[in-house]
């Protein structure tokens, strides 16, 4: 089969390699239907995550049909059309049982980093039946594909994290993917303000098409000024960190209103300063969380009846064979506006 | 009447002063009976607490015996027995709506701060029928004092923003009169471990006289080692910063466990370094909070049937005439061991 | 002045009466600009509300001018806009400190029930600190009048108390003005489906028009097997009881999915038969609650940032002084097909 | 092997049967060390359980060491001690991965039921990965044997959905051996005063000894009338139903205060009058529930850190070769005083 394949920094080819097998009774074989790219897999490829070895097939999302199962496997028989969750959960460690899947001591976020991926033509997937959703009749499978990753990560992290509620006011850094997510999945809770903080104006516009009420180029305007008229001279309720930048996560503190969270989605290389000598009496909670994707099932619910428009995040569409051309789009976000891009097979 | 004053920055004098008067409608005038000295009385001597002005009156702790109301105050007469809340609250704004009396933008930590306190023969209470709670017959009134700050201090912002739950473990960083309170309260829910650290091997002692299921003195041993061999290796489900200094924040973000909950007490002279480059994925929560004393009545009730020993916290009683000399063994804690004194008064 | 004097059963009069007083220090006196009519008022004129004495006032919703405040009110002062809220919260005992304002031993219901009410030119607020809200610049007050009772009631009893959910499925039994309400206020959680049961067409056709996914028409259907259907045959998350007599309650019972929330609104005059023998090992809630009114300040803000159009609700404007035909018409709701009515005061 | 063998109504043997082998990958052979009964076998002897087949072994509680294990099964090898949950769950299907084991589509509550159950030499535990729990070296294996059922569903049932809290007030009606387990697991919570209500008087004074602050013999005494003396004329915030006839669960709605929790655990025959004229506006959580077992690793940690003396429970012990004895025992409780019976196996 063809698959997307890291050679180290800077690498990769999309060549020929063997079709994936059952390992283990849990396994199932998937034929892919449709990836995509994740942000991630560009961290991937500059070297910054260190456990990828060379050879490695990237990717963890996807939709695509059953091939084979382990015979241990009773959710899923051939022929199924299933959503891939980019956190393998076991369903049986004493994380899995708390709901908290990224941190399973068998799987968690393995897809693409730790064994081989999803953009390729087939993917081994272990602990199917957990790890797994069918797909219902009549579903868009482009728009599950916001499902493997991108859509829980902003509702999970950013939005439940954040304890988002009717009428309150929500600010989201970074209106990337990522916090474009964190604004969809935001509007499920009804808040009265929803402001997005970029430089970026393409972004920033797209912002206000998907519901935010306010936008904020942080180049051109005082944030922390800004955020405090329109909130009255609180802050907001909830500052939700989408970039992964200490400056990023220092506004979020300047823009806090007492008694309120901030959520940090952003994946951070280095450590932050934090403010406790303005923050320690000020009723702040602040969370971290990678993804757990325990909301999959409330979201393929929303999605299914329309409550969230999942496929405004897809701005194009390759043939997963020209694979190494979408990868140069999304590099290029800036000037090709690239979001999320569907991969789709040929086979 | 006699109280303590403020003169600047280590100077105070037990003196003459007018007795207050009701100022406002909704004001009540209390005779102290008892009162006791915190922790932040000592930094406003030291001059940390920049707004408190010279000729102030100290103290925001104690209970007494109601003198007079102003013509609103519904909930007391003269005569009724009260516990002073170290919170006032107005009940009616934004904040006090949402059980935020900290913050109440009328009230809020003002006593022995921006108006006068308790350590005196009579104080002023604002808004009485908020801030002020019925002593119930056959209380023992050395054990409510430990209700005016410091058992709700523990609880709310160690114990319950910890989310301390049966079976969970918990360490408690300071072994202070507020890390003990933390202690006593944390106990109402059963976790299986609690591990208090300090330095001190006195308070170490009654630590484990107070139910600590371990101690660790961390000049002595290696406190993260320590933790994770006594959790299995995963860490603490609770950590409770009750210090208020970078080492011990710092020390928090190495024993927490995924999903943990730092829960900050202390107060923070200066901003800490924060590891989100390793607690970004870790499905963590940080929690600031000026206590609220939302939980007064939750508290007399678990005093009052004994699910608590507060009195356990009080190591010296004095006369309120001898304050000066009260104040003299606390500030040597070390030497004198003193954790809370009761100040009688002798009117 | 004029008011809506209550004469005993089937006996009202618009009259003159004397104007209110300040009585208290924490009283306010509010001219009423707008008002509006319960069902609970027809109960009253029905005779049903036993402690309902001749020669009251009635009516407990509107919103109006602060003519004058005793002299503990400090949030208000004469010419503030106000909404009045239907329960009277005097946010000093036990059960306001909980959030609990229709318990407050003080006050909750008590506006046109025990004191006069709001069917007048004028009417005397007690605890108006608590008991009022300030009317946002710009607001549109006709939409506020809603904020007084029906949209909280809905809100609190049917949807919080509900537990409704993104992507859940939801019933409502009773498409009155209240389960209307809870329709609309549902939809702050993007539930996926949101079920209407009545047997009166109009009001059917109103819910779909109003948001909801699905209606059924009990007389018609056989609502049990619609909506098993509806729901893959797993029963409703949340059934909302919106009539209050033991069929609409039954049919909750059948509806419900295993773990699932029954929350009742109905007002009931008889016992119902709770099927136990079935249900204890369902791991159901049910839930009764009267109105908090807890939930203005989030209310407020949904209506003014449009999260929801409250006005929606309103089917008919009267002068103030026609409110004797104004209860002819919301009285004769069937063919009139009112739902709430907007009375303007002259003044 | 021996095993206890349902023969219809009122008969039962201890008899031969083969041995049960693994039928599916996800199994697990148990030899059981220790077993117990549970009213509910008496129930199913009296006919009670219409699903229970002729020929069935009875039981669903017990400890023992894994004998052999299907292939899929990884968190179990030969050898390892282990704890049996009365509860299947599958950990894949949708209520599973809501923590509602109890109704899981491919387990629940089956063995000694659906399957042949554990009292008996060996059991077949289907999904053994998530249906049983490692035994911790050191354990007390008796106290073990509580958590297989009763200890949780006192828990959860009773004291999770009740919402206790400490400070607050329970009254649990019955004191048999699940309000008893109930009692022990509400201490966690320190509650202020737990009353317990029965007409044994052997079993109340038990629950004297258990931590219960009063007790009220109904056939002794107005309970009502009693409760709303020890409670200022409330009521309690929890009410716990424990026995599953009408009259328990009407005294539990007589003594609910507003804003209480009516938490059922009785297995109910019939239906239940529910007093929603009265209750309707008093703000009342009334919840059911069927043991999900999903707190076992909470109570294990409870029961190893001593917070629970789970053996409590135990009065006598058998020999399993005795278990018709046993059963004798355990049916007349009034005469022997019997709570839980260890079965000891002599394998």
């Amino acid at each position: 089969m063809k698959a997307l394949v890291y050679y180290g920094p800077g690498k990769k080819k999309w060549e020929d390699k063997p079709q994936p097998t059952i390992l283990k009774a849990t396994d199932a074989i998937i034929r892919i239907t449709k990836t995509t790219i994740c942000g991630t897999d560009l961290h991937i490829l500059k070297g910054d995550v260190a456990d990828v070895t060379e050879g490695r097939i990237l990717g963890h999302e996807g939709v695509g049909i059953v091939e084979e199962t382990g015979e241990a496997v009773t959710n899923f028989k051939k022929g199924d059309r299933v959503l891939i969750s980019c956190i393998t959960s076991c369903a049986r460690c004493v994380y899995c049982k708390k709901g908290m899947y990224s941190h399973c001591v068998n799987g968690g976020w393995i897809l693409g980093h730790l064994i081989d991926g999803t953009q390729a033509e087939f993917v081994r997937i272990p602990y199917a039946d957990s790890s797994l959703y069918p797909i219902p009749a009549g579903s868009d499978e482009d728009a599950l594909v916001m499902l493997s990753d991108i859509l829980p990560t902003g509702f999970e992290c950013g939005v439940l994290n954040g304890k988002v509620q009717p009428g309150s006011t929500v600010a989201i850094v970074g209106a990337g993917p990522i916090g474009l997510a964190a604004l969809l999945t935001a509007q499920f809770y009804s808040p009265s303000a929803i402001i997005m903080i970029d430089s970026n104006e393409n972004r920033l516009s797209i912002a206000l098409q998907f519901g935010a009420t306010h936008t904020i180029n942080y180049e051109q305007e005082n944030s922390v000024q800004k955020i405090m008229e329109l909130t009255g001279n609180t802050g907001v309720d909830t500052a939700i960190e989408a970039v992964g930048v200490p400056a990023s996560f220092a506004l979020c503190q300047s823009i806090i209103a007492p008694g309120g969270t901030i959520a940090n989605i952003g994946v951070h290389g280095k450590s932050v300063e934090l403010h406790l000598e303005q923050l320690w009496s000020r009723n702040i909670t602040i969370t971290t969380r990678l993804v757990d994707t325990v909301t999959t099932p409330l979201l393929l619910k929303t999605v299914n009846s329309k409550k969230v428009d999942a496929k405004k995040l897809i701005t194009h569409y390759f043939s997963l064979n020209d694979i190494i051309s979408a990868y140069d789009t999304f590099e290029k976000a800036t000037s090709t506006k690239a979001l999320k891009i569907i991969l789709n097979s040929d086979l």
